[in-house]
C-alpha cells in the first residue's frame, strides 16, 4: 500500500536526522518545535485527507506505472482531466488549513523534470530519465512529501551565474567524481524543505554554455551530510510560542520557509537528472514554473475561500449581516477568488501531452493565472479587513479576556450580536489578522507576488507567449492593409 | 448535407420577406442596405469557416441524433469538450470579424431549451421536449441561424409582468386557440434578429403564479405575420453610407441590434416549448444567461485579439514599437484577454451533463467569466487608445486624404514609420476608433456590460452560487468556533 | 471695455477668412456649418457667462497691468488664488458645454511664455518678455480666443527634429529676414484652432543646439496667409448634419480638432517670442504642460458632473432610482470625478510665483492629476454605461419616434418610469451616449488620455519630481542604515 | 513659553498615573515598557519637532488669543492656509515615523468642539464654548496631547444607543449632579491614548431625542479615577520585546490602540462640552470625522513617502536599481500616493470658516480624501512588495546574523548588489515587513481602511454632499429635457 497516514508521515518526519536552525540555535526536531509544527500539520493534511473515501478522486491517482493507488502528490498527471483534479485538491487543502501545505513544488518538479529528462536523453542519449524514474516510483511507493528547490541566491543579479564574484550564490557542480557529484551553494526561500523527506533540486534560470556547472539537477534525502537549514522569520511567527490557541489566529496550519544551504554535498550518480546540459535548464525552469503558476490557481483559492467566510462571520459576529455594502464586498471577494480559480482550471484544461507522455498545463494560461494572483489576494484582503471592522487589529490579548477582572471587562465591551460570544468574534478577528497580516499572509500576499516567480516574470512569458504577430495579422486583414 | 455555404445564407436571408425599419423608412432588404450587410457578413462567417477543413473540428459536430454533420452553432453540448470547443469557436469568429457575429443566442436558446423542456415535461407529462427537438433537428439539418429573444421592454420594473398597466411591456398570451396561441409584446436590444431564419421566444426572469400568460417560449419564422423590427442606432453608422472603406474602420463586418414588436402573432401548437409553467421561467432564464455569459468569455476575447493587434501596428506605425511602456502595455491587455479567456474556459470544463442529457456550463464561473466581461474590455479599449495616440480620433477624413491637393498634404503630415504609408496608419487608427468609440464598440464595450445580462445581475448569481454557508464552516473550523 | 459677448465673439469670428478644409471640400465659414458650429457654441460659453454677475468672481479678473477688468481666459494668474478659480472656471465650463470648450490652451501658453520669454530674456538680453507682453494685452484688451499650438506631428520618432528626413515635420524657420521669420511645418490635433482668433505656436518638446530652427515660438492672427487646416472627424461626426436635435446628443456644444499647417507664414518680429535658444524650449514645453495638466483637472470634471447627472436621470427614467447598486455607482462616479478635481485643486494651491510673476501650478500635482485624468474617465464611463442600460446603443431614430406609425410603438414599448416620456428617456439616452461613445468621448475619453501629454509623459515627470532620493534617505534613518 | 521639549513631554507622562493593562497584567508605566514606549517616541516628535527652527512654521503657530507661539497640534485653524499647514505636519511627521504619531484626534476634536460649542451656545444660550475655550486655551499654554475619543464599542448594530440591552455599550450619563456628571462606557480602538495627557471624550453619531444621555462630550486628565485602560494587540508586537534593533524593522516609532473604560467617572461642570442636546451629536461626529479624514491625507502619505523609498531602496540592493519594471512600480506608488496627498491639499485649500471663526474642510473632498485612503496604501504595499522580493518575509532572524557559525552563511548567500552589506539588506527588509505586515502595517494599511470612519461612512457622505440633484438639471439643460 502507498498511502501513509498523516501520524506516520510525522513520525518518518520525526526520524529524519536535519539540520535545523532558528534564531541562532540548532533546532532538535522541527516535528516538536511549536513554530514549526503547524507547518508539518498542514502537509500532513496532504495524507490525512488522502485516507478518506470522499476525497479519494480528488487527493489520489492510480500510478500507470505501478498500477497502485498513490497520493495525487506524488503523480505523473495523465490527462487534463489530471490537471483539473490536480487544482481542485490544492483548492481542498486550501480551505482545510489556510495556509500553503507545502508539497507542491515536489509535485511540480516531479512534472517537469519527468518530461525535461526525457527530452535530454532524447537529445544526448543520456539516462536521466531512468534516474528520474527510478527516484520517482520509489516515491510514489513510498508516499514521500519532496522539496522542489529553485530559487538560488543570485547575488549580483546583473551577472550570470558563472560571472559571480562569489561562485556558489548559484548551486554548482565544485567535484565530479566517478560515483557522483560534489555540489555547493543554497536555495532560498524554500517552503516546506523542513518537512520534506528528500529534496529535488533544479537550476534556477536559462543558461549558457559557460554555466555548465550550474546546469544540475538531482535529488537527495534531507538528512544528507551537507545539508543545511537556516529557518526564515514570518510576521507574527513568535505568537505560536505563546500560550492559549486564540490570538494566534490559526493555531494548528502554517507553512515555514528556509534557507538551504548545500556545503558539498555529495549526490550519487543514479540520482542525477541534469547535469552541465545547459541548452535544457531554461525548459526545466520554464515547465516546473508553468505548473507552479497553475498550483497557486488552486492553493490560493482555497485559503480566499477561509478569508470569504471568516469575513461573512465577521459581519455576522458584528451583528450587520445584512447591510447590502457588506454583502457586495463578499461578493466582490467570491468574484475575485473565483475568477483566479478559472485561471487555474484553464490552463489545466487547455494542458497538452509532453513527448514523455506527462501532461503540461497551457503556458501562456498558467502565467495569466499567476499574474492575477499576485493582484487579486491584496483586494480580497482589503475587502475582508473592510468587512471585518478595526477590532482585527485592536482587539486585547487572550490572556486579557481569560483575566478574571479584564476579561468580564473585554467580554461586556467588544460583546456584539446578540447570539455570539465575544469569544467567537474576537476568534474570528485573530483569523483574519492571521491571513491579512499574520503568518498566513506571507503565504497568502507575498508569496502570492514572489512565488513562482515575480510578476514581471509572469509578463515576459506572457509577451513571449501571447501571438502578437498573428493579432496584427487579423487586425490589418479587417483594416484592409498590405498585400 | 446539413452546412450551407456563405452565399446560400445570404440568399436564404434574402428571401425572407422580413419587417424592417430604420429612420422611419421600411428596408426593402437587409440584405441589400449598407448599414445592415456587415451584419449579415458576421453571421456569413459561421457558415464560411465551418466550409474549411482547417476549422472543422471547431466550426462544426457530429449531430447525436442524426449523425450528420451539423454546424456547432446548432448543436447541443454533449460534453465539456463541446462546451470548451464552443468558446473556442466564438473566440475564432471574434478574431475573424472583430465584432458580434449574432449566432450565439440561437445556440444558447437551443441548450436552455432542450433541457428546460425535458424537465417541464418530467414534471408535467407535456410533449414540449418533442415539440422542441422537432424544430431543432429541423434547424440543424437546413442549418439555420436562429435569433434567441429573451429581453423585454419592462415597462415600470418596480413592477411584475402582470402588474403593468400596459400589459404589453412583456410578451404574453393574448389567445389560446385549439391549434396554437396568440401572442403580443415585444423583444428588445435583439443583436441578430435581423440576420436570422428563425427566432426563438423566452421569457425574461423568474415569474409567479400571476405572470402565467408572460410565461411562453416558442419558435417562428421571421417572416411570420406580426412580426416587425425596428434597427436601433449605433455610433458612427452612418458612415457605412459613406464611400470608401476607411473611414468606417471595419468595413465588412458588423452586427446591429433591434427592437422586434410581436403584433398578435399566431405560434401553432408544436411550435410552443413553454406556456404557462411559470415555475421553469427561472430556470430557463439562468440556463439560457448561464450559456450566454459563457460565450462572451469566447467572442469578446477574440475581437479583443483584434484590438491588441491593432495596438501593436499602432505602435510599429507610429514607428514605436520598442517603446518599453508600450509594450507593457500590450502585455497588460493580452493578460486581461487572456484572464477572460480563462473564465470562458473553466466554465466549460467545469461543465454538467443535464437530465436531458446535454452539458450546462459551471453557473458560477460563467457568471464570474461575464463579470469580467463587463470590466476588462474598457480598460483594453483604454490600454489600446493610450498606444494608439490622438490621431484616433483627429484624423481627416478619407476624403481629405484622396482629394489632389490637401490628400499630398495629410500623407506628408501623417507620416511616421519609415516604411508604412501614411494612408495604412490612418486604416489602424479607423480600425482601433471602430472598436473604442465607433460601431464595434457597441458590441465590444456596452454590449460586455449589459448582454447577458447587466453586471448586477451576474452579482445576484454569484451571491447564490458562491457558497458562503459551506466557507463559513471552514473558518470556524480553523478558529475553533462551535459545537 | 475688455469683455465680449458671446454674440459679438461669434461675429468676429466670421469676419475672419479662414482657410479650413473638411470632408475634401473647403468650409465657407465654420461660423455657419453644423459640425464646426458647436464648436464655437462651447468658445462662445466663455464670453456669455463672463457677462453674468453671478460667475464675475470666476470668469474674470482684473488685469494687474490694464487695471481692466478682463475674461480669466486671457489672465496671467497672480497668486494660488487664482490658479484654484482657473480650475473652478473650467469645471464651471465643463458642466454648461458637456464638451471641450476650448480656450484653455491659450490661456495656458499664455502663463507659460510670459514667465518663459522673461527668463529667456534674463538670460539672453532681448526683448521677447516686451513683444509679448504687447501681444498679451491687446488680447486681453480685445478679450480674444488665442489657440495654444504645441503638437508637432514628429515623423520619425526616433529622430530628433533636425534628423528627421521631411525637414517639416517639427515647425522651423525656413528663412530669417530682417522684418521677420518665415516658419513652415505643423502642428497636429489642434482643438479650438478654428475657433479663434490667433494662435500662438510652441516647441513641442526639449531641443538640443542642433534643432535650433526648430525652437520657435510666436503669434499670429488665423487669416494670416500660409495658415490652413484640415479638420479631423469624430465619431458620429455627421449625426450634427442630420435633421433633429435628439440622436445628436448634445445638439449645441462640442469640439473639433484640427491639423494646422503653416505653408511659409510670416512672422513679424514683434510677434516672436523664442528664436532659436533651444535650451529653453524644454521649460517652456514643461510649463505649459504642467498648466494644461491642471486644467484637466477642471474640465473634465465638469463633464463628468453631467455625466453623473445624466446616469442618475437614466436611473430615474429608467424607473430604478432606488436600487442600492445603482446609488453606490453614483458614489463612484462622484468619487473618482472629484478625486480629478482635487487634483486639480491641489496642484493651484501649491502653485508658486515664477521669477517673472505669474503662478505656475506644482509641477507633480499637475502631472498626478493628468495621470489620473487618463484613467477615471474611462470608468466613470463604464459606469455611466451599467446605469443606463443597453438602450443607450440600441435606440431607435429619431425619425422612427416622429414617425407616425413607428413612433407610437416606439413609444409603448421604451415607456419605463411612469412619469417620465419615451422621448425625455431616449433623450438623456442619447446624451449618455454622446459622452461614452459619440462626439464627446473624443474629449471625455481619448482626449482625456493624450491631451496635454499621453500618460507615459506624465509619469517621466513623476519620475523627475517625485523626490525618490529624499525618501530613500527617510527609509535609511528609519532602518538605521548608517552613513 | 508654550512649547514643551520632547523630553518634557516623555516626563510629563511619566508622571500621570494612568490605569494601563496588557496580557492580563497591569503596566507599570508606558513610558518604560518596549511595547509602548516606540508609540511615545512618535507623539515626542510632534514636540521635538517644534523646537526646530526649520520646521517652526508647519509645526507651530500664532494664537491668535494668547499671542503665544504654540504647538500647531493645539491650534484653532484660523484659515485654509493653516488647514493646508496641517497636512503638511501630518506628512512631515509621517516621513519620520512612519507610523502614526497619535496627536492628531486631539487637534481634530479641538476644532470640531469649537465651532460645534459655538453654535449650541448659539441655539441654546450655555456655556459649552467658554468651557470649552478656557479648556482649549489651558492645553494650548501646557502643550498639552489631548486623546479625541469617539468610537463606541457600538454593541448590537441594529439598535441605536437607548435600545441597547446592555445600556454601557455607548457612553452615557448615569448620573447628573450640581458640579457635574458621572459617566460610564468605554472607547474603543483608542489610538494615542495612553500617550496622552487628556481625553476629550466625543458622541460616535447622530442620535435622537431619546439618546439624550449619550449625547454628551467633555474632558478629563487620564489619570482621572475611573479610567481604565486595555492595550491591544498588535501584528509582530512582540517583536519589541526582542533583542536587537533589526527584526523590528522600525525599533523607534510605532502606535498603539487601546481599549479605554469609563468606570463611573466623574466630569466637573466647565469641563462639559455637550449634556444632552442630541441634534448636535451628528454635527459634532461629521466635523470631526470630516477633519480627520483630512488628516489620513497628510500623515498615511508621510509613511507612504517612506515605504516609496524603502521600496526604492530595496531595488537598490537588491542590485536592480534600472530594472524599467521596478522604476515604473516606484512612478505609480509616487503617484498615488500623492494622489492622496492632492485630496488632502484640496479638502484644505477648499475649507470655509465656521460661525465661530475657525475653519472647517471641505467635507465632499475630505471624504473624497479618506475613501481614497482606503484603497491606495493597499496598492502601495502590494508594489512595495514586488519590488522588495520574497526575502521580506523569508529572511533569517538578527541571532541567526549574529551568529559566529550561522553569520557568515547569512551573509554570504544573501549578499547581492556589490557595496551593500547584507544586514543593510535585511534592515531593508524588515522595514518593508514591518510597514507591509508588521505593527506599521496596523496603521499603513486596516487603520487607513477604519481610522475615521469605515469606507461606508465616506461612501454615505459623497452620497449626501456629492450634488446630484443640481448634475440632473446640467444634464436635462444639455439633453432639451423640458421644464
Amino acid at each position: 500500500m502507498a498511502l501513509m497516514t498523516g501520524e506516520e508521515y510525522i513520525e518518518s518526519i520525526r526520524k529524519i536526522d536535519m539540520q535545523v536552525y532558528m534564531f541562532g540555535e540548532k533546532i532538535d526536531n522541527p516535528v516538536d518545535h511549536p513554530i514549526l509544527r503547524p507547518s508539518l500539520n498542514s502537509v500532513r493534511m496532504t495524507y490525512d485527507l488522502a485516507q478518506l473515501p470522499e476525497y479519494q478522486d480528488v487527493m489520489t491517482a492510480i500510478s500507470p506505472e505501478t498500477g497502485e493507488r498513490i497520493n495525487r502528490f506524488t503523480h505523473l498527471h495523465q490527462s487534463t482531466g489530471d490537471l483539473i483534479k490536480k487544482v481542485k485538491m490544492q483548492r481542498l487543502l486550501g480551505q482545510q488549513t489556510a495556509s500553503c501545505f507545502q508539497r507542491c513544488v515536489g509535485m511540480d518538479a516531479f512534472n517537469a523534470i519527468y518530461s525535461t529528462a526525457f527530452e535530454i536523453d532524447q537529445a544526448h542519449g543520456g539516462h536521466y530519465f531512468d534516474n528520474f524514474k527510478k527516484f520517482l516510483f520509489d516515491a510514489q511507493l513510498r508516499d514521500l512529501t519532496v522539496d522542489g528547490a529553485m530559487t538560488d541566491p543570485k547575488g549580483d543579479r546583473s551577472k550570470s551565474p558563472h560571472d559571480q564574484e562569489d561562485p556558489d550564490l548559484y548551486l554548482h557542480v565544485v567535484e565530479r567524481r566517478p560515483d557522483g557529484i560534489v555540489v555547493r551553494g543554497a536555495k532560498a526561500h524554500q517552503t516546506g524543505v523542513i518537512n520534506s523527506h528528500e529534496i529535488i533540486v533544479m537550476p534556477t534560470s536559462a543558461m549558457t554554455p559557460e554555466d555548465r556547472d550550474y546546469a544540475v539537477a538531482f535529488a537527495v534525502p534531507m538528512d544528507t551530510p551537507g545539508i543545511l537549514m537556516i529557518v526564515g522569520r514570518q510576521s507574527c511567527d513568535t505568537r505560536k510560542l505563546e500560550d492559549g490557541d486564540l490570538d494566534v489566529g490559526n493555531s494548528e496550519f502554517g507553512g515555514v520557509e528556509a534557507l538551504v544551504v548545500f556545503d558539498d554535498v555529495f549526490v550519487p550518480n543514479d540520482r542525477i537528472f541534469l547535469n552541465g546540459e545547459t541548452e535544457f535548464a531554461g525548459l526545466l525552469v520554464e515547465r516546473f514554473a508553468g505548473y507552479h503558476r497553475q498550483s497557486y490557481g488552486g492553493c490560493k483559492t482555497g485559503v480566499g475561500d477561509v478569508l470569504i467566510g471568516a469575513a461573512a462571520l465577521a459581519a455576522d459576529y458584528n451583528g450587520v449581516p445584512k447591510a447590502s455594502h457588506l454583502k457586495d464586498k463578499l461578493v466582490e471577494m467570491n468574484h475575485l477568488n473565483e475568477t483566479l480559480y478559472c485561471c487555474g482550471i484553464a490552463c489545466s484544461a487547455e494542458g497538452q501531452a509532453t513527448p514523455a507522455g506527462n501532461f503540461i498545463v497551457d503556458l501562456l494560461l498558467a502565467n495569466v493565472c499567476k499574474q492575477n494572483v499576485t493582484r487579486f489576494p491584496y483586494e480580497i484582503s482589503r475587502l475582508a479587513t473592510d468587512i471585518a471592522g478595526g477590532l482585527m487589529v485592536t482587539a486585547p490579548s487572550e490572556q486579557d479576556l481569560r483575566d478574571p477582572v479584564l476579561g468580564p471587562i473585554v467580554a461586556k465591551y467588544f460583546k456584539a450580536a446578540p447570539d455570539v460570544s465575544t469569544e467567537d468574534r474576537l476568534r474570528i478577528m485573530r483569523l483574519i489578522e492571521n491571513l491579512c497580516l499574520g503568518t498566513s499572509a506571507v503565504g497568502y500576499l507575498v508569496e502570492s507576488v514572489h512565488g513562482a516567480g515575480s510578476p514581471q516574470a509572469q509578463r515576459v512569458m506572457i509577451a513571449r507567449q501571447g501571438g502578437v504577430p498573428a493579432k496584427k495579422e487579423m487586425a490589418k486583414k479587417l483594416a484592409h492593409i498590405g498585400a
